[in-house]
């Protein structure tokens, strides 16, 4: 089949109800999207790729993996506080199987659907399957959250529970099927109403995609500071006292923050409202990484985040 | 090495040196680039992904392959008439080689300072090696170029000359190096000036990747008409008369556009200011698909286009 035909029959309607107040005037089919700028908004941009027993398991469902690889670029939107806007598609596979496109294409309308975004433009090619996906999303001008700007003695708080993926990848590992850890893996919660509530709140954030700790080291390297974590008060459903190895598995995308603490009763409103734990986990120090100890104070070891190479 | 090293080493000052004349607040390293949106303008968004041994030779320079996977992606944007403003890169590779880096990093750098815009985002990722670059690019509002649009009797032109890069590849393939057609294939002209100087004359324009007939097909498709082409008069360096063999080989880069006979001598400056040829090659008609017609007016038969699939 044609790679146009493709485009047309599984990528041309993905959330194209959204078209027109996204002021997206050519959406996907020509060499490119035409999207009208909104004035006094700063565009939020990123790109993830998803590749095959890397980032999900080939053995998932079509349309989880589609899922999945745009909620996770997503995240990183939801880390900035901006509102999703748009997003494009660079899928390379295998061979052409309508029946996989079909449900690929399925697990796109769904998230673009729920983030009420449309797909406007991509690109497929032949290869080993891998995905990338990049998303632009709105925030009013100079407002997005970063990774710099925390401040000493902030409170640093993370959304969620950490370590549910790492869980559910292992029961999918094992073929337990039916396990609400499975769904956290298969199928990530982008913070979204979240971030965009944080601003004005959070002095910075970053979201959890290769470990907790190491996430965390980011804002610590980007704000010149350090950070002190107490390993059991991070909220996750494994026993107590945590491991090391626990904490820092990732693609838990959930969003680590750090607020002054005057804002704690907002942030507990925010919490309530979205029905989202947020938990403190520590503060951050005039140090220069992230120190995580037990209740005894005794720095814990904590296993490394993930590393691509 | 850590991946947010990497980021950091190779790719957090290519092309920064335009990064406060677009707008960037926040580029390479944070969870997401940060652009203020240009007023009045709209943005031209499209997706290229380059493939080991599909879209380029594995045995190409890392500096080669660089260049042209930005360039290909550069290409959609001249056929809208768009300025180019920043691009993300989502590069896969199967390990971590320094050198290879440093190559490939010095090739992004070229295509920046060309068009003088910066990489502002990225994702790197291990797997088969493969480049998707996302480009975005501004026009005035309501005046990007597209497929659609031809008017029947309008006249079809092309830049360029068809088939050098055809011509490139199988020398490349045979190691003959230091042609210029080789240098059609590894460094392939995006034709920004042009496609900028056609705003206002051009009534649809498309850039030819996958064959020239094939991509003349997609302005016969989407502005619902047809076209008749003349082989002989199409700009190669085969011998006339031309076999249709030669004609759709595709990765030419060069601009297809249509425009209204009265917009003639300006187009025939712009070719001279630009010094980049610019050829009728046939006419607009009430069909619906290409007819590629010999002296004789006898139809002749066009290899297809390339398809991925």
């Amino acid at each position: 089949m044609d790679e146009h035909k493709i485009i047309q029959k599984y990528f041309s309607d993905v959330g194209s109800a959204y078209l027109a107040e996204q002021g997206v005037r050519v959406s996907v089919g020509d060499d490119a999207a035409i999207v009208s700028n909104s004035p006094n908004k700063e565009s939020i941009v990123s790109i993830d790729t998803s590749i095959k027993d890397i980032h999900f398991l080939s053995s998932m469902k079509a349309k989880d993996i589609a899922y999945r690889s745009v909620a996770v670029a997503l995240s990183d939107l939801a880390a900035c506080g901006a509102t999703p806007a748009w997003y494009t598609l660079a899928l390379t596979m295998e061979d052409f199987n309508e029946e996989w496109l079909e449900d690929f294409s399925e697990g796109l309308r769904m998230i673009s659907e729920e983030f009420k975004f449309p797909l406007i433009g991509g690109d497929t090619t032949k290869g080993s399957l891998s995905i990338s996906v990049q998303v632009t999303g709105y925030c009013d001008q100079g407002k997005a959250l970063t990774r710099k700007g925390a401040k000493e003695g902030d409170l640093v708080f993370v959304s969620g529970l950490i370590g549910e993926a790492a869980r559910g990848l292992k029961a999918l590992q094992n073929d337990e099927d039916n396990t609400k850890e499975v769904l956290s893996y298969l199928r990530p919660n982008a913070r979204i109403d979240l971030g965009k509530r944080l601003i004005g709140i959070a002095n910075s954030a970053i979201d959890v995609s290769d470990g907790l700790i190491k996430d965390l080291g980011h804002i610590c390297s980007e704000s010149n500071l350090g950070c002190e974590v107490l390993i059991d008060d991070i909220p996750t459903r494994y026993t107590k006292p945590l491991k090391g190895r626990e904490i820092n598995q990732g693609d838990d995308y959930e969003i680590c923050f750090s607020a002054n603490e005057k804002h704690l009763p907002e942030i507990e409103v925010i919490a309530e409202e979205l029905t989202i734990p947020i938990t403190t986990i520590g503060k951050m120090t005039r140090g220069n990484s992230v120190e995580v100890k037990d209740s005894q104070g005794v720095e814990v070891r904590i296993q490394d985040g993930y590393g691509h190479f």
